[in-house]
């Protein structure tokens, strides 16, 4: 043994998280060997406040430091739309948009039978029982468009359609400012399917 | 502000990591979030015990638990060779090789005039110090052999040589296993400069 045995742990620990492989691990331990005391410790205090501090919104599973998140707490929004994503990182890239103003909700997840994930693992539930206790006119299915996200977004399609609520879904089609020629098969299909009037 | 401030603490912090970008700290933010608490405690435990508890070897600043590293302390080791190189981890590298078997010097750096990184930053008065005080026969020079590391070489050549003691550099040329025509023009000019007789 070379390094010292905490060293290695670090570089364990560190090897856990996502895309960080063996090399990456053992340099960002050493980075951490040789930043200042203060710099290591804002670091592990950080993420422990967030494990300790930050949960989901009882209401729309985004992240959320009281028991309801910002947006489900912002009196201006129109509390009848609600548009549904995968993770709460996805309700960041649709805000920053502008073009809605309505609320979100989370389902942490999208369904993946290889993964063992089905509609059950997801916040499934808890969206059917907020339209039962909510006046809403429209859902809009912002699931992601890989295999995943299409068939999750075709389940809540079939469980949401017979209440009688409004189902949309987010448009696909070519990327602004993208060239055509560059547009994969599916792509360029469902732009052509979603052509409209102009 | 959507994310609770904690978890943009977490993702600024972890921003400051070599090679994180702030799209990479947010995915590892979010694997933070959704991991046991154990886990996130590990990870936060293991970067404090770190900086606490790891010191560089008084005598060849080497990463140690102890006032000596284990190789310092080694008694079956070759105390008359000493190999010099930037960095604890190049340590590994050569060990693992199991060609040398004495001792090492870690400059800790390189000379580098752009970062204002110059030989009174690195650990080469130690150096003098130690072949000083102990019967050294060779030093090896084993700097990376980027710019950085040929110009420290070159730096210690000039300072080691007036002292009498013999002084080497590793060889450079074509790595094993390695095809000649992939091989850089610099790579290959030092390989026909080191040929030597079969």
């Amino acid at each position: 043994m070379i390094y010292p045995k905490v060293v290695e742990e670090l570089m364990n620990a560190l090897c856990k998280l996502p895309g960080i492989g063996p090399k990456t691990a053992q340099r960002l331990a050493f980075y951490i060997l040789r930043s200042s005391k203060e710099e290591a410790r804002k670091l592990a205090d950080s993420i422990i406040k967030t494990k300790e501090t930050v949960f989901y919104c009882k209401d729309c599973f985004n992240l959320s430091e009281n028991e309801l998140c910002p947006i489900c707490e912002d009196t201006t929004r129109d509390k009848q739309t609600i548009c549904v994503v995968e993770d709460p990182r996805d309700i960041l890239a649709i805000d920053k948009t502008g073009s809605f103003r309505g609320l979100y909700h989370v389902l942490l997840g999208a369904i993946n039978p290889l993964e063992g994930i089905g509609p059950e693992d997801l916040k499934i539930k808890e969206l059917l029982l907020r339209l039962n206790s909510n006046k809403i006119n429209e859902v809009i299915i912002a699931t992601d468009s890989d295999p995943e996200g299409e068939a999750t977004a075709l389940y809540l399609l079939n469980i949401l359609k017979p209440l009688g609520v409004k189902v949309t879904r987010i448009a696909h089609g070519i990327p602004v400012g993208s060239s055509l020629e560059y547009a994969d098969r599916a792509t360029l299909s469902r732009a052509l399917e979603g052509r409209h009037e102009i």
